[in-house]
């Protein structure tokens, strides 16, 4: 399986319920580098249901939300020159999150999410996100991601 | 324990990952009137972390999804003249959900969620999030929310 940015996390930030690969009961979200864009590719879980056939809209936030700073980390590690490694990675964590619902996303199918940058500094990173589900566009994001702060390695 | 908007939904309508009394799984949110405004309250679980001691940010999300859409259910149907029963109450879904995020959330204690409603139409309501733990406000939500489409029923 091809590297996911949130594999070269450090374990004390691995254990985020989004993207944590060492939260067991969490999403699992994992971010993959794919030419000029990052994918991601998750199936919800029955229980993420909204009503019966479609994804509750808070899941689709919190994919959007952990694919975005998946993504801010990345691009903003290349952007640095560095290779993403658990030695350089870069952290990110959300300032801001606006998600458009368009349409029901249906459950039970994967859901592929493309994720954009339109800023990419050092320290704050622009990322925009769509959701799609069998070829159709269900959820846009527009994520704004800032440098984790020092304070949360405490 | 006082009745919450969410303990009137039918029961097609109580299956939600978020606010849904019949989803085992999910985080059972309950909107509440509190004279103009509505509350919620809600302990996130351990495994709803980001890191050590700070809830996820895609929960939050999640809370406040659910708890702005609770509100507009309630407000609406108040709006409309009725009282908030099973055979009343309107069920409304997210068009525009905005966070942002203004200081780490600490785990481990209740947060409470306090909605207003900016306008209240029969079809649409805006309303207002501020979540806060232990008297701190850690994040804003600005959620736009429809009248669910008839399409959902079928």
């Amino acid at each position: 399986m091809t590297d996911a940015v949130q594999d070269h996390y450090p374990d004390a930030f691995a254990q985020c319920y989004g993207c944590g690969r060492l939260n067991e009961d969490g999403l699992r979200v994992r971010t993959v580098r794919d030419g000029g864009s990052w994918v991601c590719h998750f199936t919800p879980r029955e229980e993420h249901r909204a009503i019966r056939g479609i994804v509750y809209g808070g899941t689709v936030a919190s994919l959007i939300d952990c694919h975005a700073t998946g993504t801010a980390a990345g691009a903003a590690t290349l952007h640095c020159g560095d290779e993403i490694t658990p030695d350089t990675v870069r952290r990110f964590v959300t300032a801001h999150l606006g998600v458009d619902f368009l349409a029901p996303t249906p459950i039970g199918v994967e859901l592929e999410l493309r994720a954009t940058t339109s800023e990419v500094r050092e320290n704050k990173v622009v990322v925009d996100v769509e959701l799609s589900a069998e070829g159709k566009v269900t959820a846009r994001g527009h994520v704004v991601c800032v440098e984790a702060p020092a304070s949360l390695f405490d």
